[in-house]
């Protein structure tokens, strides 16, 4: 497919830029993709971003057709309705589909602040490669995009959960979910890489933190 | 068609209630409604409720052929979807879809701690009678269920939002809203009914605070 007509407006750091990209490839949609740095620029990216999304001015954006479309997990839902280009994202059957958007939300919503992966694993993927079944699905790509973070969160000693022995299901998961040619293709963050950038907003942070305490 | 097989768990002051109730009548589907009382009962329905949505144990719950589906706009969706007896819920196209379902997560997330209703409503309904057009659509559902107690707000004068003169489009819209049959079925509660129930909610919490403080 053209390039001209399909944007990604994201930032690399980001799970839901991670999750919009990675429908993308699944579909095998060609886009143009523009990088948001971590100074929130360049200006003009800022701009299109601010006037694309303009409720909540925030990435991911994906224009197609000259129409944005916000919010990484209708992005997703978007990209499996309009493009019928690849496998399918969501299950086919209403119901299974409603399912994919419970944990979609329960994901966003709870998952984040809580450390039951494991036994959401097991609830959800039914002994299955992936939570959707045999191949990557909505949970799986609404999930999965957390997996770098996590890491990140392993190396800093704030989290332990993905470990061989004790989460053995959760631990293939993380691997199957990464060799998947569309996580695989420079999406998803090397550790170190995403690492460097988190010490580097602790940095930051600390620097407004102490700025604060001077005034 | 046949109220045996859809069942909806549900609490008549729950805006989330309501939104799953209007859709059945839109798609003219009789289904069982199983009301929970305000102390949370009867014990079987309680038990059924955490059985059918054990993640979040709450109402409204739909339950279709034996099937539990939770989150009333997920509700919702699913009633489009699986039910092709009455006019659609969301629009066909997809890019119309992504936008109904931005607002829809954009009222449950922001809304409701909002003032801006009428800016929202010039946004979104683009002079038409309804927010999705000349019919009533996914966002009116999620948004007009909370007219019921905004009404009630405005009655304990803490809001004041749907004012003729101030607010002709959104004062408009809620008497088309109130006025879809599907909405009006017994759905809509009466202000008055609601207002001794939040009242109620109001002395018990009081009830509450007041024993606190007395242990």
């Amino acid at each position: 497919m053209a390039a001209s007509n399909v944007k990604v407006l994201g930032a690399w750091p980001s799970p839901y830029t991670m999750r919009v990209r990675i429908a993308l490839n699944l579909k095998n949609v060609d886009y143009e993709y523009l990088e948001r740095n971590p100074e929130r620029g360049p200006p003009e990216l800022s701009e299109l971003i601010h006037k694309t999304n303009p409720v909540h001015k925030m990435v991911p954006v994906l224009i197609h057709n000259n129409k944005p479309i916000c919010e990484s997990l209708i992005i997703v839902q978007y990209i499996d309705e309009a493009f019928t280009s690849g496998p399918s994202i969501l299950p086919s059957d209403p119901y299974d589909r409603s399912v994919a958007r419970f944990w979609g939300a329960y994901i966003d919503d709870k998952v984040r602040n809580d450390t039951s992966y494991e036994e959401a694993f097991e609830k959800i993927s039914k002994g299955k490669d992936f939570f959707g079944g045999d191949t990557i699905g909505y949970i799986d790509i609404a999930f999965g995009t957390n997996l770098a973070w996590v890491r990140v969160f392993e190396k800093l000693n704030l989290v332990k959960l993905l470990d061989e022995t004790k989460t053995p299901n959760l631990y293939a998961w993380s691997k199957k979910f990464c060799s998947v040619p569309a996580v695989k293709a420079g999406i998803f963050p090397e550790t170190d890489k995403l690492l460097e950038f988190v010490k580097t907003l602790i940095a930051k942070y600390d620097g407004l933190l102490h700025h604060r305490e001077n005034v």
